[in-house]
């Protein structure tokens, strides 16, 4: 008996790289995770190529065959040459590389590399919380800040592959400057490497700050889930610094409601877990923002995802992309 | 002989009203215009459709047949009901009119309502300087600050018709409030408005500004156009007002290449001839919040206005709208 063809989605991360089986309706049959560096610096492809042809190998013994492979990276990519940006700080040699192509020809079946949020918004549209949407945006606060796009019925991917690069928005002109080269950007303020760093900076002239006592006294120990978890607990700095993030996250969702109007806003990512309990002051900021009748019409939903999710993106840039080659939207 | 069916455009603004009969490939054959508030107040909807009726007369008696009917208003518009919506401050009268289907039943052609910036994105991008763009943003300061956004060849229209409002992006998530309601906004330091209101703050305490000298001693005579040309002169006041215009000008130029990295950005609009002499220093300050691979692949240009553009862009709104029945893209 021959069983449904399955797409092979890869999430691509700075320190676990994860690839499924994964079926036309979402459901993850196989599943395997392995260290994006375990064969040393530099050997993140060959690792990718291995970890694909095991997961294919487990399909196929169950008698699936393997219609195409998706591959989310952690940097932009280049959606007219297929080629991956020169910024991939995290898994750098795969800068520059036309990894599709590579896959393609490696497998013999069609192989798709886009952003990994991009692939993931994807996914929230396909199998997630956007099923049925004509448009939603995906914020993912994580160590950095990333995010999709996907606009009637198709995924902003931009000139050069930087659609939806919404992380690096400035939501305060007159800001300080970015780790990016820019300037009062959103992840500054609330990226799990911006939070950490403002708050490290507030503590700087407070040596009896209980959130350095609580970081054992090292500020590099003071990391985004500390602050929050301070905060919860009442501690000033880290609630400032909390708040800050709100309000820069309620004006993004601000901008993205005024501005894009979609169905659908999902907040997810590392940090995501974190903002649950601040959900409702998290939509309170962001009303400061938003006009109110386009609000009305956007909901927000904060989803803490996982590399599940993230392979299932994959496998939904897949089968994105195929469809479009055939002329359609999946 | 019969000749070309035509597109009747219709640009409604908050003083004049113009409509033109245009070809598909966006030549004006026809023109005329009268104020919106001509029959007295409350009355726009007569007007135009007096309006439109000449117009119609005048192709009919060249020989042309009227294909359909396209007109763009100065408020947002329901895309899922083609129902105007409640905030049209110039022209209240339209607010809540489903004026598209009167118009179609009146004129028994296909009739499209769009908001004004919408239309125009997309007379830029089949008639202007977008021609051959997948991707374009318009970037329109006028008395406010309207914007349009077409990506991957679909204008972005929002679950409320909000799409492209892009003026009321905060740029300075705590900076003053906005007269939209929200807080920072770019209008605040980029509308004709938001520039006159900074200017006359900023001399409030200054009984001896050259600006307001220059205003007649009376800072309700201060206006943008009044504030640029002082800046030009030297004018300390009016300097420090046109170099936040520039600054959060930028931001947004940084923030739409990051976030939706389109082929094209188009600064228009009624303040946009008094930025072509400060094209150098707002591509500057682009530069310093966006990347600078995004911002290499995303042609930033200023075209100043008029009210020809805008009855193309609504022709252009009909073409559009038309091929999107048959299931297309024009």
């Amino acid at each position: 008996m021959t069983r449904d063809a399955l797409l092979l989605g890869v999430d691509v991360g700075g320190t676990t790289t994860a690839a499924g089986a994964v079926t036309r309706e979402g459901a993850v049959l196989v599943e395997q995770r392995v260290l994006t560096h375990r064969d040393g610096k530099g050997r993140a492809p060959e690792t990718i190529i291995e970890l694909l042809g095991s997961v294919r190998e487990q399909a196929e013994r169950r008698g699936h065959a393997v219609e195409a492979i998706g591959v989310g990276v952690p940097g932009p990519v280049d959606p007219t040459v297929g080629r991956i940006g020169e910024h991939v700080p995290h898994v750098p040699e795969l800068a520059g590389r036309a990894l599709a192509a590579e896959l393609a020809e490696r497998f013999g079946r069609p192989a798709f590399v886009d952003n990994d949020v991009n692939a993931l918004a994807l996914g929230e549209w396909m199998f997630g919380a956007g099923r049925g949407a004509h448009s939603l945006v995906v914020l993912a606060p994580g160590t950095g800040f990333g995010a999709g796009i996907v606009l009637e019925s198709r995924l902003v991917r931009g000139a050069a592959g930087f659609g939806g690069e919404l992380g690096h928005t400035p939501v305060k002109f007159d800001g300080p400057p970015c780790w990016c080269g820019g300037r009062g950007c959103l992840a500054l303020y609330a990226s799990g490497r911006g939070i950490a760093e403002a708050a490290r900076a507030r503590v700087a002239g407070l040596p009896d700050a209980p959130l350095l006592t609580a970081a054992g006294g090292d500020p590099r120990a003071i990391t985004a889930p500390l602050v929050f978890r301070a905060a919860r607990e009442g501690d000033a700095v880290a609630s400032a610094v909390v708040d800050e993030a709100c309000r820069a996250l309620g004006a993004m969702l601000g901008a993205v409601v005024n501005g894009l109007n979609p169905e659908l806003i999902v907040l997810t990512g590392g940090v995501a877990e974190s903002l649950v309990p601040l959900e409702a002051q998290i939509l309170q900021r962001a009303a400061e923002y938003a006009f109110r009748a386009a609000l009305a019409r956007t909901r927000v939903t904060i989803v803490p995802g996982d590399k599940r999710t993230s392979m299932r993106g994959a496998a939904a840039l897949a089968i994105y992309e195929i469809a479009r080659a055939g002329g359609g939207t999946p």
